[in-house]
């Protein structure tokens, strides 16, 4: 009985963990310059979060020391590009940049997108992601929680681990699911489908 | 006063981090089908556990999906070979290999070792380290701590996090020191010198 009130309070605090790959958001002008006057991206697969999807195209990264090809381009289009990499892929590419929450990228470095001999170089745009778990105002209601709010995940497994400074970012736009990077997955043995346990302080 | 108290025992809890690179242990048999007979690993710069060491040579390490170059070989000589990686490498590589301790390689995938046109088929020996403490018995005994034993560790900075599972490994021949690798060090914004917190439970 008290198992059965356990597993009910648990389920309703955890969160499905994803784990993000390198990823590019692009501006309509920088679009253009790549594609071609009036091109578009297009979904080709959609994401968890609603209206976000996998585009056609494909861009290969350049920075100071190396390359990374074959990097998805999500969609739609947004006000500003944004280039969204692991520490591991900085590491490769010889970018130093700073953890931020998507679309914080004052005082971030710049990068060269290629589309074959098409390029362009954006002046600031490079990130690590901070772990943010995306959450709709009705679970957030729910969990007691606010928009930019800090919390804990614990996740199990053979690594099993607790994520610290996590940001709870609410909108009616999300759908609620926590966002990590590689590095982050890696380190603790992620898998599809893993869920979080969201621990407040 | 409190405060002051408290430091000092944080201080004898803390542990400093180390992140372990991508490495290779050699037994003398592959040493020398790679390198010729007779041929010994050379120090050319000290580990922080006493009597390991960086050696003078490094390989290729060759799987079903890719090639890792370049990547340092330890000294001494083991009594068996033994390939230690992360998961981002071992994706690379296109192998799946466990999570272990160092030494536990039953049941592991093999791999190539390439030395230009000398190499050595490994049938096993390929792991993901778990994370763990070398500890001297000194300090094991000053943290009430034995061989084998699991605790957390908890690391502080933008992306704060507590390890599980961190296994106590208790040695004379050892220097404490905590061990994770790159994914790992990745995940936790790991700087050289980061002490990590260790919680008993």
């Amino acid at each position: 009985m008290v198992q059965a009130v356990v597993a009910r309070i648990e389920e309703k605090t955890t969160v499905e963990v994803e784990a993000s790959a390198r990823h590019i958001h692009l501006d309509i002008a920088t679009v253009e310059k790549l594609f071609g006057k009036g091109f578009r991206l297009q979904q080709t697969r959609p994401l968890s979060q609603p209206g976000q999807f996998v585009s056609q195209v494909r861009l290969t990264l350049i920075g100071p020391k190396g390359r990374l090809e074959n990097v998805a381009v999500l969609g739609p289009e947004r006000s500003q590009s944004q280039v969204e990499l692991s520490y591991t892929d900085a590491m490769q590419l010889g970018l130093q940049p700073p953890l931020r929450e998507s679309g914080m990228i004052e005082d971030t470095p710049g990068i060269t997108l290629s589309n074959g001999e098409k390029k362009v170089d954006l002046t600031s745009g490079v990130i690590i992601a901070q772990r943010h778990i995306h959450m709709t105002p009705t679970d957030a209601e729910l969990l007691n929680l606010k928009n930019g709010e800090v919390v804990k995940v614990k996740v199990d497994g053979p690594r099993r681990l607790i994520f610290d400074e996590v940001v709870i970012r609410v909108s009616e736009k999300f759908a609620t699911k926590m966002h990590i990077d590689f590095d982050e997955a890696n380190a603790c043995a992620y898998h599809k489908g893993m869920r979080g346990l969201i621990i407040k302080e």
